[in-house]
């Protein structure tokens, strides 16, 4: 069997495991506090050229995103995101059962534009009825998107202008941020995102980690952030766990290593697939690709392959997700490009 | 320096690790589907001699309680706690931020009575007021407990008496659940605690995981509890790392075995102590040991020990905290013992 | 200066300041429980045909909406909505406060279809990701909607299947209510109400009372409702302010009588337009009627009339409400067309 | 039958009757936005000799106490009050509902010591671990209490001057505030409120109203408040409700003419049943007065006189409470005392 279902369905690269296993043994304070967590806060601030950056290590992101939001939010205000944000999709209302609600802008291909935004946001304040409706209190972009797509750093500063305007805070959900970083013909760097984002995430479980997200403010974090993680449940008692995952992950580029390893096999696939006469979704620079087969052929490719259902596409063709991570081997995905 | 500040400080049990290593590049379902996953549940199962419970991985303590009380409580309803309830001081509010109110009771030595819990439901009921305050919709046991105390069995069953008399869950709180099994004197075991429990967890994160508490349902799971952990953040998307740390735990009886050697370690440490004329906050079968220390006594031994804070019991005086785990070395007892 | 604004700009009906008079000194329980709020409980029964319903009283319809949709959902659901209903966009995230999302669907001249519905609830159910998302819990009708507009006894009738279906109450927002009922050619009634919706509330604030609405529950009202409603700070401690208006308006059919002036109002009001060539945004047979102005026109008119910016439409043009009430005098209305 | 059960079992002075009557018919603008609104601030400020304070209507004590408390907190803090504050006995969890914990401290006779207050709040700051727990983040005093005592200014000052220096907002509840401003031997005032006060409101329901509560902001209203407050269902429509009656209220000084008269019924009900050597649960100077009977004596009385169960004294005595109002006629005071 092939596996592209997903980029979570191995375990953490193995100088991860390395080194938890020599660090073991070592006692450590908890929740956040040991110096590898500290070592990784500061690797961490150093990639993202932000030496005043403040750096949170949480479990997951849907945790994350929640955490950030409610954290970030007035109580009359929602998060403005493109109607399939991650946060708005598939969460499971994480955000709404922390009581705010997701204000939805159209998407385009995962994105939201500047100009909508501004739009929406003019158009609230102009509404003489806007103090009976949720106020736009900050926005929410994830990057990669849902589909794979990616921002460029002019749509980012003209998004952040828009945010600054209205001092409304950007967030951006990063948990395929290496994968992002390593396409292409990206000009998005975590220096960028430190510029433009009030807060962002660097996204381990999906990148090389058993579990970990690496929150990033860059200039400044809100007041007693981890008294409000651990009021989510989102304080691990072993903070080490996390510390030391992320302190291999920005040792030596490790981060950037293996998610250009991610990006090189997808593009190994894409092209491989696009040869093949394969129906593309839409254009996808980043590990997630996503197809349009016939429902017979996806059938029959089941027998061999592990991919994702995406979404319907009309009564006999279905759109699916192969994904690539970095622990993808380059010989699966010659086996995989032998199956079209 | 030697370190007794908690039951956290080092990493996981060493065949936890190997068994991360050995599976790490197996693809695996998320999200808890996975064979480990459920093979873990299967040995818990089997521990608890309730082949019918509903066994759930969530990542740490607060979370756990968060999720469960919010799932077992109508939304009228408040959880009834010791004062000195775990849920009610040391988690930030993670219940109240669920909407639900934490109703206490006297702690004696952190344990409720069954009498002052069925005196406390039956005034509330007899209030005529009743339906303007907060219902007693469940009750909130730790065990051990926060003063590393244990119920008995016949505590228990008549805990869970009165609850069942008035139809509301009991669950029991397992952050240390190991080290109460593993007491010395104790009559309660796992499968008691599926008797008289409607909902428990077993501990992982301070019993040899580097993360990771079991939720055991003995009878009947609230309906779609994963969407609920994962509406709290609480879902990991890669499952298996607590699926196979619990799966180690239970293979071979791994999770009683490091148990018993941390109270072996802490009754090392309390006979010891004994002997030397310290003095007791309270008499503690389990891993934690309690010692109230003349201020200046307690500073000299800082410079050669780690311990906790506990509470200022006078001017001169301060209740301070030594606790021992499964990777607690005997020769780091004995040099403990000698600074006495 | 014309006033047609909206419906809640006057006070009372006479016969309720009247009664609120009379009834004044007599000593009453609080909270509910008095003479008068059982009686209207007793003649709302009868107006529904529905001897067994369970009723209560609420100050308001955000409030309203807010407790019943709380006390009907599980903490995994959200409740279905059209995109323009009064729950998803005026009411200041009051859903979202109680953590529940509200799920949107297309509107059409403010309503949902069934056709859609069964659709979006069908496709959630199907997608293998849906424990991830946000259940369909109930489906939330506003009638008269946003817009006016009515449903129909058919209508509403397959609505009410497909929500049987999947076991999933239907809830109807009727702060117009009175309105609705007393519109020319509608076929829905009280007992057809109270046949298909699980819940519905019957608006005072809008039809003759100073502020009240009357929630009804058919056949089964949730555990401690007035708990609930306590908890939302909804539960009045005179409850004999609500009981007693809704027991004046429920006597010789008051409520009917006023709100079928208000249509003869609002059909005297929309004829006379039409005559003149006015533009309405869309055919709405209630009290409220929706103009599309030039601006220079609409600027003229605020000069002389009241009247309320509903939304813009163009550069140069605005849509714009009229609004009758119970309270709206025919020589208004008549001096009113006069400037069109 | 006579009737002291409570102080909210009668409708409203006949002025306030007599003044929706007159204004019934005139359109006014909704939410709070009238001109009899705009009246009735100008009044309460003038009345508070603050004239920059911040005035808001709702229309109950439980919602009032819910909005001003959500809006005051971070949300990582909760409201410290006495045990036997309303907030944390019988307003249904409105607090936790809203996500935050009431911080209890123990009470005297219904009040709480600002020494204790200062101790609770210095013992937390110095914990170690307080960063895993509710900050204290506001002060909640009802006055007069639930046992019917009032603070005096020294009280208050000193209590203010805690609050100060922690830099933790003071909320006084003020629910029954009429009847203790009009007590004999008080020196607390409106101004006395608001100099040491940060928010505090003036309860109508119980002293005259029909419903209705003024918030005052002495200094500066949180941002937002009626958009809270329509997030919270707290929001009425036909806001004249309010405001017509709070301007009557503190017109010519009603206010405090009606609640002289309580305090006056109460002293000639408490004179004359000292007289009568009747046992008092504690010494209230205002209108709620709690006696101790027997419960043979207790049950014989109940056939002539409606009053209140309190709690429960031992097995032949219960504690109950007789209320007096702005209603209460001297004759059945009178007609009461003969009962004893």
């Amino acid at each position: 069997m092939l596996y592209f279902e997903c980029d979570y369905d191995t375990g953490a690269h193995e100088k991860i495991l390395k080194r938890l296993a020599e660090t073991n043994m070592e006692p450590l304070a908890g929740y956040g506090c040991d110096r590898y967590c500290e070592s990784a806060r500061e690797k961490i601030r150093r990639a993202c050229a932000c030496p005043e950056a403040k750096v949170f290590f949480l479990a997951g992101g849907t945790q994350t995103n929640a955490v950030v939001i409610r954290t970030l939010l007035k109580p009359y205000e929602g998060v403005v995101a493109a109607s399939t944000g991650h946060i708005g999709v598939h969460e499971a209302g994480a955000v709404e059962f922390t009581g705010h609600k997701v204000l939805e802008l159209p998407q385009h291909e995962g994105k939201i534009l500047a100009e909508e935004l501004a739009q929406y946001i003019e158009n609230f304040f102009e509404d003489e009825n806007h103090e009976h409706m949720v106020f736009p209190g900050m926005v929410y972009l994830s990057h990669p998107t849902e589909y794979g797509t990616l921002y460029t750093k002019e749509e980012l500063k003209k998004i952040s202008e828009v945010c600054r305007n209205y001092q409304i805070p950007l967030y951006l959900d990063g948990a395929r941020l290496g994968y992002g970083l390593a396409a292409e013909e990206t000009d998005v760097t975590l220096p960028v995102l430190a510029e433009y984002c009030d807060a962002f995430y660097i996204g381990g479980t999906k990148v090389g980690a058993l579990c970990g997200e690496a929150v990033v403010f860059p200039r400044r974090a809100p007041k007693y952030f981890m008294t409000m993680a651990k009021q989510h449940g989102a304080m691990m008692a072993k903070g080490r766990l996390l510390g030391i995952q992320f302190d291999v992950l920005f040792t030596d580029g490790l981060y950037m290593e293996i998610s250009r390893h991610a990006i090189r096999m997808a593009m190994l696939m894409k092209e491989g697939m696009k040869k093949r006469g394969c129906r593309f979704l839409l254009d996808s620079p980043t590990n997630q690709q996503f197809l349009v087969l016939e429902n017979g052929e996806m059938e029959k490719l089941k027998e061999k392959v592990v991919f994702s259902f995406w979404e319907k596409v009309d009564d006999s063709h279905t759109a699916v997700r192969f994904a690539t991570s970095w622990a993808t081997q380059e010989r699966d995905v010659r086996e995989l490009l032998e199956l079209f």
